[in-house]
């Protein structure tokens, strides 16, 4: 495979350092988006108003993250004009940030609404639908940023298969959403404010994919965007 | 301003070619996903059967057209090597791409929406609340292209600013469905798709808004995301 990703040496000892710099900070960000939504989920079933006004309000923190590591990337994109395959790491990374930080917006989201429903008095029961999901998109967002870390494509590619039981979990909880608003008009408003808590999981879920498909398209050289499961194991492996 | 934008001149002739091939490229994908904006508002408010059909299925062609202004952008930065503004140009233009094909994604879903809603004989007069929120958001989103092809700073900025229109519109649209849900439980599940109709409409908003921000970070060199509209203006003009 001639154009398998080759990160090891370069002949200015200072670009080494400074993708490590960039690959760790990338790190550091995820670390912190994984924080914000397992807190986001915590609030939710837990109703916990101080962790949820944390998580609502952290956002900038995560926004800054974005921002200085894409100062970084075009920095070094400017300075060492990178070919090949560093010039894909920085590409990659440049994209996978913006995921990131849409997963923190999603966070910022569950936040939100864990502090609008403390304030109702709702009953955390309501969430018990959200419980498997919200652990489900925990586990994948947390495979996405290992497969990233190690740049596999094996776990890279599992991970992405994972995001259909995620959809299907998500279109199960909707219909079961849509039944409780039926039967008890009444708690419609909240059972719509779940329904969106389950959409933002959702999308954590799909962001999770895209960082992946990032890591595919970093190691192989390869988009898969857009590609069938099937073909890109096929093709790949 | 000493980093304002210069597309003017390169020693290398070709490699003005290749800019301008890249920027109509973008510009050619930002017109099919204008259309299939209009086709899905369309299909919805007309409840015609074929156009959502289309829409719903055409998804593919923005895909292509991403991945091949992806890689197009790749090559150029590590064939020429670009410094300063060229490079700004390129990594933008990879973050422009992103967002058009996410609105393709959300003009999709208004396709299939409206397969489903012509398949249960729903009454289009549930879409009025749509029809303005519809309009805005494709002002919003000509305004914006036009932007990028202008690279037009105060154009970009004020398009920035009416986002903000596009966001009441879509709260007061969720309240009136949550009151129409209430009182009409059987139509929950009509009133639920429109809400996704609405919620896809707004999404269009917001990436529109991504790549007007990306026309002020290009040609004045600033990062504006996460800066408050008010802050923005008072720097930048």
């Amino acid at each position: 495979m001639d154009n398998e990703l080759n990160l090891t040496h370069h002949i200015s000892h200072r670009f080494n350092e400074e993708l490590e710099e960039v690959r760790s900070n990338v790190m550091a960000m995820g670390g912190l988006v994984e924080k914000q939504v397992a807190d986001g989920i915590k609030a939710l079933l837990t109703s916990d108003t101080e962790i949820a006004e944390a998580v609502a309000s952290s956002d900038f923190e995560v926004n800054a993250m974005e921002v200085a590591i894409d100062e970084q990337c075009t920095q070094i994109l400017a300075r060492r004009q990178p070919a090949a395959s560093d010039l894909r790491l920085l590409v990659t990374i440049i994209k996978t940030i913006t995921d990131l930080e849409r997963i923190g917006d999603e966070a910022e989201k569950l936040g939100h609404i864990a502090v609008k429903l403390s304030d109702k008095n709702a009953s955390s029961s309501q969430f018990v639908e959200l419980r498997h999901l919200g652990e489900h998109v925990k586990t994948m967002l947390h495979e996405s940023l290992d497969a990233f870390a190690r740049m596999d494509v094996n776990d890279a590619l599992r991970t992405i298969e994972s995001d259909k039981l995620v959809n299907e979990e998500f279109e199960s909880i909707m219909r079961q959403l849509i039944t409780r608003m039926m039967e008890d008009p009444r708690e419609i408003k909240n059972t719509l404010r779940v329904s969106w808590c389950a959409r933002a999981l959702e999308r954590i879920g799909d962001h999770a994919k895209n960082v992946c498909e990032n890591v595919v398209y970093l190691v192989k050289g390869k988009d898969i965007r857009h590609t069938s499961l099937d073909k890109m194991r096929e093709e790949l492996i």
